[in-house]
């Protein structure tokens, strides 16, 4: 059962603020100040209102905020932002572009709180701003990132990073681990997971017959065996696998070609056996870098984590804590991640 | 002493035919075809007559072709392609598209005869068109590719492979071996050693202050220690040593922003620590993948072999057996890699 707003059937979703040292604030607040903020969902901001006040003087815009401390005292009309309360006393002695013990427990206490909605059905799904994990850990709290928070959280264990460009989409078989130990957890019974969880997150995502592209390990997928055996014994009996089990699936591809062919249309979504096999070639295409300005001037893309009983979007991009508190940071982000929480609920 | 033409003091470049079933003989005869091949150096075409007759009738045009034993008794004008002759009795039996080992053999010895010509400074340097490993190991000739074979009758050990387009230049640490054995082969030594190379390598281009950007190993290049030691054992005291040694170098940079901003302008040039790591986003960028013809409409790119003691310069794509003898493939990358030979040379 999701929740939804009993003023016009439309979704509730939980906008978490992201690191309030950062660019989240400004970034939530551009969203939350956009004429077409509430077309398709309700925003509920997870946060906290001095920060985001603050944050609303620095683009500028006067709108009325409602700090509540309970989603049924929400009032859902234009020119409200409903802030879902979470305190700190210390809010005055956040910097921005600082790391902070304060700045990453408010960080965190409005990931978790924004989970136990989406757990309780009180808001129909999840969006997040970006978070710092140095903060994060100074505040005690030791997670590699949002989806090792949204997986520990919702307890699961079969949950993969899906890295979303309108025509490109990649998922992958590890995240935060070093290069060896990805290796290491290239396995059957992982890839064949993570095949099927793209292929059911695609399908959410309106693709009826998704074609899956699946990478190697190794250079040209081990050439015949050549370079390593990971490849042949664990990618290629997923592959197998999961083609008997009715999915479109490829495999495994030379990587160096795999992710120049999906970008080009041969494949609705690509499967990374690491971190980096997945996120060079996503930011290549989705990160703009701009020489003049010595900054990427404009970063595109949204991260979904598949396989949580909740619904979980994000922008992809950092704290950039070199920009924050100067109101100069695109909102693009947030709007497709909102967009995609959108899609994924209908 | 680099051997040019007696004629007009234009340098003489090898360009080997390649594999004779893919498109190698094809792109040549186009490339020779050409009103401008002459400007700026002499091709001499390394491989066999018949194959390259096959080719230019292939493609429509009618060449005088000048079948020679020694260079010394080439014929440097227009209109005249000179073929240093690779003899086989059974050129007949080559079927495009076909692994064999006549063609696997023809392909290796237009490569090795090649190289001989450059090292006795019978050409100014050398031009590879695309082999294909399966026919060459049928033919008893076992490497990984060409840039082994260079590196083999050259007897050079420092070597390695820069992938180059326009904006955008990568150097790889490693290549043709499983990601397991390039963990292991990321060693201090070895990163400076390619350090240099690259950045030699860019000043022969052109390039007086090269800047250059290295790739950690792991995800956010260890992100402090989290994720593999890699990154601060050995890349880290390698890009200091480079830097003392007067080389404008950064890193380890986490590798999934390095490409995105490299290519942005931010770096003149890329040390990878691995071959996919360097060749996905290459790809990515020079690679464009046709949906509706199921085919890379384009592949631009340049393979260069840095540490030989000779030039060698390639296209980077592959012989493209499925459209081998239709004469439809580009020709554009064997301009591009004669264009950066020219430049070696200068």
């Amino acid at each position: 059962m999701k929740r939804i707003s009993e003023i016009d059937s439309k979704p509730i979703l939980a906008i978490t603020m992201g690191d309030p040292a950062g660019i989240g604030p400004e970034i939530a607040a551009k969203y939350l100040a956009h004429p077409h903020v509430n077309e398709k969902s309700w925003p509920l901001l997870v946060g906290n209102t001095a920060i985001m006040k603050k944050a609303f003087e620095l683009i500028g815009v006067s709108l009325k905020l409602n700090s509540i401390n309970e989603v049924s005292a929400a009032t859902f009309q234009k020119g409200v932002v409903n802030v879902l309360e979470v305190s700190t006393e210390d809010a005055e002695r956040i910097e921005y572009g600082q790391v902070s013990e304060v700045a990453g427990d408010l960080a965190f206490r409005s990931v978790t709180k924004a989970i136990g909605l989406a757990l309780n059905n009180e808001v129909a799904g999840t969006v997040t701003g970006p978070i710092h994990k140095e903060s994060l850990n100074k505040a005690g709290h030791k997670f590699a990132g949002h989806t090792e928070i949204f997986a520990h959280y919702t307890k699961v264990r079969k949950f993969a990073m899906l890295l979303v460009e309108e025509n490109f989409k990649v998922i992958h078989v590890s995240t935060h681990v070093s290069l060896r130990q990805a290796c290491d957890l290239v396995k059957k019974e992982r890839v064949l997971e993570v095949i099927h969880l793209i292929n059911d997150g695609l399908k959410r995502l309106g693709i009826n017959q998704p074609r899956i592209g699946v990478a190697g390990l190794n250079p040209h997928a081990s050439d015949g065996g050549l370079f390593g055996n990971e490849d042949a014994d664990e990618i290629l009996p997923a592959v197998e696998q999961a083609k008997r089990e009715g999915v479109i699936a490829d495999g495994p591809i030379p990587p160096d070609t795999l992710f120049a062919m999906a970008y080009g249309g041969k494949y609705d979504g690509c499967v990374a056996m690491y971190h980096d096999q997945g996120h060079i070639p996503f930011k290549v295409i989705g990160f703009n870098w701009d020489q003049e300005t010595k900054k990427m001037k404009s970063v595109k893309g949204v991260n979904i984590t598949l396989g949580l009983p909740i619904i979980r979007t994000s922008v992809d991009h950092g704290t950039a804590f070199e920009i924050a508190g100067k109101g100069i940071a695109s909102p693009d982000a947030l709007f497709h991640a909102v967009e995609y929480a959108e899609k994924l609920i209908n």
